[in-house]
């Protein structure tokens, strides 16, 4: 009846997880709430490779891209890097809270380069720079790691605001390493979680620059996070169901093994990659493949949503292409929980509904 | 090992309620996710008597605070009543999000008046009013019909804000008959649900209004709602596995009866206003006391920390005074799916540990 998520969120959620949020309530400035965010905290740090503090958002993603850039801005413009649907959104959450805002764009399919970053930020004195780590739009990743490195060195003003919705818990992000100052990912992506929590490291850069702010806004201010981090609570009531899920599946995650489970998405995304290059093409630059979501040209013009109904009909769905690249495109997320058994078993179907071979 | 809850918020949420978060897990644009989002609304229409349209936000409420005063002010001045923490941090928010904001106080313990009200907003000229409805930090219900009924007919063009936070599921609110603009209520309150979302009505006043203001922002803006709101979704994921427990919820809230449920309340609230009267006294005005959240004066000055670690021992816990009123006051909630039973249980315990008769 419920078909297998092979959609780039929601993804499919084991039953185990689901059933984690069945944890009997509790108060969140009771104890025990105090005890599973100090435990489920140290267990993120380790994911996200910081030492920094690690806030939790009862919302979205969308609306902690939005508590990002006003809580950087101190009247400096923000350089919006776009390559797709939701890189571009942010740029409009920038201009829908007045702040000062710049893109710089590249082509659908195509990544953002430290060369073009360092081009745009030459020109002008910026407060910082959004990248859209995986562009879940277009199946790209762009080099944040690269990015990040040329930022620091020659620009260290300018704060790094990286959206990882879709490769966060999927692939490695050394936050302390490689000098971001902020990183978020809503967890229904490759936590394999349901929605409704927003994971996001901040630097203790990013904490003082807030501190400037005139206007930095109230529910995602870090200011008001920090009040209570120490005691390991929240200023608002959390979504505490969903954090008792987070920490099962942590623990699940740090046993599979970190470097494991980058392993794990690589090779999910290679297998559709091949399969993608042997029957029709891919859309994203060889260079900027996602390990997370594989967006894939409709070279054979087949229906995407006839081919969705089939498949639904075996236990599985995928997306469409994104926007003006419906029908035109595909996607197949390999992400969260999902396995190489899982992605072979729906190529396998893939081909008989479409008579590949 | 886990005590029930008679705290004002998360409040004890059942089990058949907690289990109802396990369905699994559907995609946001998937018709699963249409059906559930249309099939729950109108629940939510009846519960809140209105034909206008009710978003579901993934958020706390603190977020809907935010949101509504942003989309309300267009650059004249928003007046905040404030009787408490709660309304006062309305205020607040107002402030860190540069909109010109006023307030109007009275002392802890009274409520919010028609004649206050009126005093207030005919000394300027302003774009809102907010009201906080039942303010959880003193167990104070201020009379939001007869306040509308003034705002409506004295000053049509203020818009009337109202935090239900802690009474919505709980009272009766008209939301069209009052004619107020925005309602809103996280639903670990009367709704007894996990935290993590909000559930608001917003009037079609109230989105005429906000598509006037410069800088709505994003994540919470009504016209981001509507783009999606006809086919039964949101902008961002929602919160789906708290959406599926609402959904089963509202069958049960309506299976019991509106008028039902308001009386269940309300009689849960005699028994312990009378309790109060008895061995201790009420922190609020007689004229405003809670339907569903009691502040009781510690008047035999009794350790409510000690209190509520005897409790913790029999399966219950209470709680403290708010704030300054720590120690000094506690708070005994009687919301959401607790029963008659449950509320004299909890006394009973009480009585027993203190030595009263």
């Amino acid at each position: 009846m419920y078909p297998k998520l092979f959609i780039p969120g929601p993804t499919h959620v084991r039953k185990e997880i689901l059933e984690a949020q069945t944890v009997p309530m509790i108060g969140h400035r009771a104890p025990e709430y105090s005890k599973l965010q100090l435990e489920v905290t140290p267990k993120l740090q380790q994911l996200l490779y910081t030492q920094q503090r690690v806030y939790l958002y009862a919302s979205s993603s969308t609306g902690v891209m939005e508590g990002s850039v006003r809580q950087a801005s101190t009247g400096k413009p923000i350089l919006f890097t776009v390559c797709g649907a939701f890189s571009q959104r942010w740029y409009e959450i920038g201009l829908q809270n007045g702040i000062p805002s710049e893109k710089v764009e590249v082509p659908l399919g195509q990544g953002i380069t430290p060369e073009l970053v360092d081009e745009a930020l030459s020109k002008g004195d910026y407060d910082a720079i959004t990248l859209t780590m995986n562009e879940t739009a277009t199946g790209v990743m762009s080099p944040v790691k690269e990015i990040a490195a040329l930022v620091r060195q020659k620009y260290p003003d300018v704060l790094i605001l990286v959206d990882a919705v879709s490769c966060m818990a999927g692939v490695k992000i050394e936050f302390d390493a490689w000098g971001l100052d902020v990183c978020f990912a809503g967890v229904q992506k490759c936590f394999a979680l349901p929605p409704g929590l927003t994971v996001c490291a901040v630097s203790d850069r990013a904490r003082e620059r807030a501190k400037q702010v005139k206007y930095p806004g109230h529910y995602f201010a870090y200011a008001q996070m920090d009040k209570r981090y120490d005691k390991g609570q929240t200023p608002a009531t959390p979504a505490i169901s969903i954090i008792q899920a987070l920490n099962k599946q942590m623990d699940d995650i740090l046993a599979e093994g970190l470097e494991n489970r980058w392993q794990r998405h690589q090779e999910m995304a290679s297998i559709v990659q091949d399969w993608a290059r042997k029957y029709f093409a891919l859309f994203a630059d060889e260079r900027f493949l996602s390990p997370t979501v594989t967006n894939i040209t409709n070279t054979r013009g087949i229906s995407v949503e006839g081919l969705n109904q089939e498949l639904r009909k075996r236990g599985a769905i995928i997306s469409n292409g994104y926007g003006d690249l419906k029908e035109k495109c595909f996607r197949i997320a390999h992400m969260g929980d999902l396995t190489v058994e899982d992605i072979r078993w729906l190529l396998e179907q893939m081909n008989d509904i479409l008579g590949l071979q």
